[in-house]
């Protein structure tokens, strides 16, 4: 007799598909079997039944470049559980001329609040390769993940520390993750735009090229290279990025690439929008079809891994003059997995198994998550219900952010999580909220133990 | 409470690699999970338990251009079945002059001494459309594989027949089986040989070049595409081969590629054997290295698919003028399991989970086994206890085929089947047979029902 | 003093473009330079020199499975010279029961009254291997190029004996040219075709889809690479014949495509239109632009190497019930040179050298032709002066064929020929005929000595 | 009646190779042809006649990094003429503070002593968008080729100011040539070995990997392409550079790739010679087996354009301790031709053709050299004759530089030259100084007019 059990689902798994129930026994999943016995029952019948989603690319709350996002870790992470995530990566930017353990430590306090499990990246902002040898300490505190900029001042990291960086990342078996951007040219072309007076969203573009990803992309995975470091590709946006992450991983780098949902779904023409369009002023850029292309083609062949969000969303303002505007930021945290079964599995690009695993299993890997996203005894009992056949229309009144307008607002989405369950408890249900706040736990990660799935061969079609 | 519970084991499937109890509720899987409980209890702790091993291409007993293989459903079933293998797939070799459907009849009362679970390939060797047009009704019988011979007197069809076979194959939704040779040059480069007086084993190769090889594969695939056909190309030896199976499967064609054990292991140089090297003439023949190379690679990423034994062994005779020597026919139905464990994964040529897929899983998912090959609840309960550790020696006495010799002679091994579990019945346990010959079950297979995994990513490394 | 000087014209070659004065003695190039002196001189300013012309794949009043052209030897070659040819390269479609040298002659007396300089592919026809034995001698009669049918009753040899034939070809350092189409499959497919009603134009196409013609090519390359023997493809159609040619070559296989201009210029739509569509039922068929696209970039990446025409053209005549119709064939060899001039380099296809180069100095390496498509000392003084800026519209009564239609009715030209001469004699000079047929002389063809050019790089663009 | 005719040599080109006269009237080749009447005859019989060779990449007596090499403008062009060179473009490496314009006139004045023609590279060294802004001016004195330095402190420039400069350079259609290397990460990498007390030459290979060199390159390339500018890669040395070449290539941009005759010859461990190895610490640096593969593979296949020699040696020297060493620096200008035709033409690695296109014809595109390169009618009579039978073995006596030793000092040679004509006067002759040093000519350069060869086809075999 299990202390719960999810009964008559369709389970759906990175490589599966089945129907059976499933049983949790305190907060692990303790078996998937037939006629399972539970104190407590879910009926689960035409419903999928998926490992917990897992958004690995989160800011609640976070000061960067004078923003402050409007979610902080309980609404964010409240959106989070409504969407079907039971597990965020968020990041500590720690500040210049703070250790890294401190800095870490002070984000980590920011984030007991949280609903759900959690994670952090941690941040290497300062340029110095003292700094740079805290590294190794903080991967072997559960943090291996490692966070560097080529873009943004303040943040951006000559490459002889990215380098140095990668080293000791390396050295300790952590992950690279890097923001890739050429900052030198974009620089450039952008003072070229303001001396010609060319200003204002459309223009943004303009600077960022998709050349130049590649070249960041090409330069990043060469460093990383020579370093002998793992390495992870954020918001790849450009079809030069996924270009240049499949020619490394061709000759036989371990190089994953991320793909953010609103590079998947946006066009740059959405800057036009006078209301909208300042929300936008992403960097990477919102691109064109092509790149939207090469995104989902990347994401079915597995040349690209895995999509978050970069949710880091603000609430509307008003600028001097007195007119509202968006500042930039994207929501999606609590949409993303309806998002991608409805872009993606209903619009043909990706199968239902690629659809968990880029959501819920892959994430898992990449991040070093060892009882995440999978169901199968011995993993957390992290799991969503999702109705296939509900559908709706994105408004920000319907979602859970503190905020007062959607990226997404009005995208029809087919099928929608109606369960969420976080270590064997019902967090959210059919629109309510049970779980409470502060509940979410502190993950350690890593790469020492067996994590890795190997990769099954295509499908027989039927 | 369950019939049986494997308890403590590790389990290994194409994706999966964790400790779990699996339960088994009379012929199936029931659940896997954590303190399972069962009248009976098997104790796995330090073996792996794998899905039963699947031999896709096996010859018990069956005539072929004069030979007489020496293993019937019997002995060859219970040699299958201590190594590890809980399904084989034979064929029924249909004679010219008689419907497929008599012909397949024939072959089925042929197999019923199996032990194990069987199958049975279709072979259309009457060249005609008539014959061709019966395949719809056998794939709907539930044999939805068809074999289709391009070389051997008495099987080889002309391709306007292959391609009509196939038409009917992709109209009736089953699977194109094809032995890839091309006969024609072939015939012409030995009627050149022996009117040269280069006679004898060594010069079996030279008719039969790997570039002749990837002519047959690749006229094989044009046709299954312009027919639509699903498609499996038997025995891939050369690297020619690979190369156009790996490029059909890269422009999006539903094709598979078998590789035999042989082919993965012995070298053309084995023919030079006074006694063993008349076994070694095979069609497609030994090759080389680089040939090997491409073999391993492929089944290493995702080119190819399955690795079979072909087995059809015989018995040593003595030639009119009394001399001893092995006719040909390869066996290893129960070291393949073994041998792939050896020089793939001990090796390095193959993960842990790529082993299993390419022995266990894909056959299941390839050959349209719905119940076969995964560890999940509902699968039908074949599986196997592996000790990784065992060393030994492979010989023909300690072997159960009806043979006198074996064609891995001498071969060591890293790792042996220790238990066969067939539909939740203990048939061997520690060198003992328990299950009794005949209680194998015919199997129907198709493509209507979900059998196909998605792929996963590449493992991220530890 | 020279004979001949042509002055000042723009000399254009595969690989130069330059103002030069270009000097004839006695039937050969003497010099190229400045201020040439000359008994006789034409001016050529404004006007392109190229070395003349080449059609290495004509039919001049053949019969071919019940065809008889209309153009013989001597209206052929008129018309040749018309459109800048100052060599053909007819065939020998050697009857059943007569010896190889036997048909090269009776050919060899058909085409005495040629214009302009000729060779003669040779065919065979017979099903044979002491007929295939034939060929070296042919080879060393300075007829190096055996064609070799895989499709047409009466023409298609068994694989067997076309890898025989290639095998002679090969030990006598001679040239396999290849019709390549899958003949069984296309007969199955229209056997089906006309079983269901589906007949007409327009299910020509249907019948012949392009995968085929991948196949065969690529079957025809496999035969020749383990015959050893070079190996040139005879009209290309599909993007799946590029395909495969440009893969055998990047494998280093000595192979060679030809592209007829009513496969780069023509769509299959045509075949509708009630008059002209039967003269237009061709095999290889008319296909899609996807194909077309295939064939200009093989062209003009080097992956194909030549174009010409199969000019085989026949008068109009009139069906059983009386109705006017266009019999099966191709006319072009008068309108080659504008039409690629117009088609590729105007439509910015293909550039200046490489117009030269595929319809006037490639043919000349591909078919062994030591002294023709240069201009150079010591080569013939075939040249072509060509008026890039006229512009005319194609209709059959400005052109000089025996026929009263043209395959190119209608379409627009800028650039033309206005003098052609032929070894240094003005045969034709605008407009006006001055050479007399018969003067033609036949051309012993061969590889012994130093035909090929070696490939330059890609142009510096200015 | 011609100034001189050259008789009966064996007249090779990029793409041609025939015996014919060439008839020089003043400095121009006024003819090629047969029997041309000449006041001079140089008879050519056995002989090559080639197009002059082109050294585009010497330093003559230049400083930098505070080395000065000990050829000049008069030594070092003798040295070139009797290599058969008869061009040479050196590099004005513009002091900071000094306006391009200014420092080419400095460097003019030291190049008057030239036997032979040169052109000047412009380096700008000033990372300066000021300075930058100079370079059109610059260009459109015919000097287009503007090199970048990515290394070396004073030279090395940020990526900002070559992209700038890139900039400049495509407005006026230039060339931007590039010093390819990863600057901050060899300094970050020197700097561990230094650190980790690993000193000496035999460390210099490992703080430049060949992973840095591509990536090196495809940042470069990138920034070319972002910029829209002509690219050159100067001495690739690396597989990994070759690769990112032809990939960009492949993608339609238009870049060349410079090959020095020291990475195609030598080898690293040449660095362990106590005596010699100082003279190799050379940047990029001496490599392996496998990237020296790479360049003759990528000179082969047409993704490399270019051989030269980066010529600037000097003549040994003691240290403090009295220790006869070898200061950094390769000589070569004298060997290049004759190196390449033995380990290029003799070793199987290059065509006769392709070898006089690296050495004498391509350099001239790729630089923009209208009137050289080339035997044809207008271009200047830079003629070489060279002596494929000859053979000697390199050795520093027998040489005319200025230094006491030799790059390739006890290298075999097969074939060298014996006469080398420069603007139609013979300069060197036998083994004997015919011209006067200071005849040399500036030329200017540009891309406004016809310059480029079309790519012919690959070579029919013979």
């Amino acid at each position: 007799m299990h202390d719960l059990v999810i009964r008559g689902g369709r389970v759906i798994t990175a490589t599966d598909d089945y129907v059976a129930d499933v049983a949790v026994q305190g907060e692990r999943i303790a078996a998937v079997g037939e006629d399972l016995r539970g104190e407590e029952i879910i009926d689960a019948e035409g419903l999928y039944v998926l490992p917990g989603a897992i958004d690995g690319h989160v800011h609640m709350r976070t000061e960067r470049a004078h923003d402050v996002y409007d979610d902080d870790a309980r609404t964010g992470s409240i959106a989070a559980a409504f969407g079907g995530v039971t597990t965020i990566i968020d990041q500590a930017q720690v500040p210049l001329g703070t250790t890294l353990r401190k800095g870490l430590e002070q984000r980590l306090e920011e984030l007991r609040p949280c609903l759900i499990d959690y994670g952090v990246h941690v941040n290497l902002r300062e340029p110095s390769r003292e700094r740079a040898a805290e590294i190794p300490a903080i991967v072997n505190m559960g943090f291996p993940s490692i966070k560097l900029f080529m873009n943004y001042d303040g943040y951006a990291l000559p490459d002889a520390i990215i380098f140095a960086a990668m080293q000791e990342v390396a050295a300790a078996n952590g992950l690279a993750i890097v923001h890739a951007e050429n900052r030198e040219i974009i620089d450039e072309l952008t003072r070229q735009n303001l001396a010609a007076g060319r200003t204002g969203p459309r223009w943004h573009l303009s600077a960022r090229p998709g050349a130049l990803e590649g070249e960041a992309i090409h330069r990043a995975l060469a460093l990383a290279n020579v370093a002998g470091a793992r390495c992870l590709i954020f918001h790849v946006s450009a079809a030069e990025g996924v270009r240049e992450i499949r020619a490394a991983r061709t000759r036989g780098q371990e190089v994953y690439g991320e793909v953010c949902a609103h590079h998947a779904l946006l066009d740059a023409a959405a800057l036009a929008d006078p209301l909208r369009g300042s929300a936008l002023v992403l960097s990477p850029p919102l691109r064109g079809e092509r790149d939207r292309d090469a995104l989902w083609g990347g994401l079915a062949d597995h040349s690209l891994d895995i999509v978050s969000t970069d949710h880091g969303p603000r609430r509307r303002a008003r600028d001097a003059a007195g007119t509202l505007y968006t500042p930039p930021g994207t929501s999606g945290i609590e949409v993303r997995l309806a998002l991608i079964h409805t872009y993606g599995v209903t619009a043909g690009r990706l199968s239902l198994n690629r659809w968990v695993d880029v959501c819920c299993s892959r994430p898992a890997q990449v991040h070093g998550l060892h009882r995440k996203g999978q169901i199968r005894p011995g993993f957390d009992a992290d799991l969503v219900l999702f109705d296939p056949q509900r559908e709706l229309t994105v408004s920000a009144e319907r979602l859970h952010s503190n905020i007062d307008h959607s990226t997404y607002e009005g995208f029809a989405l087919r099928g929608f999580p109606v369960s969420t369950i976080s270590r064997g408890e019902l967090i959210v249900d059919h629109g309510e909220l049970l779980g409470e706040a502060g509940r979410g736990r502190l993950l350690a990660r890593g790469y020492d133990h067996a994590t890795a799935a190997t990769p099954a061969a295509a499908p027989v079609s039927r």
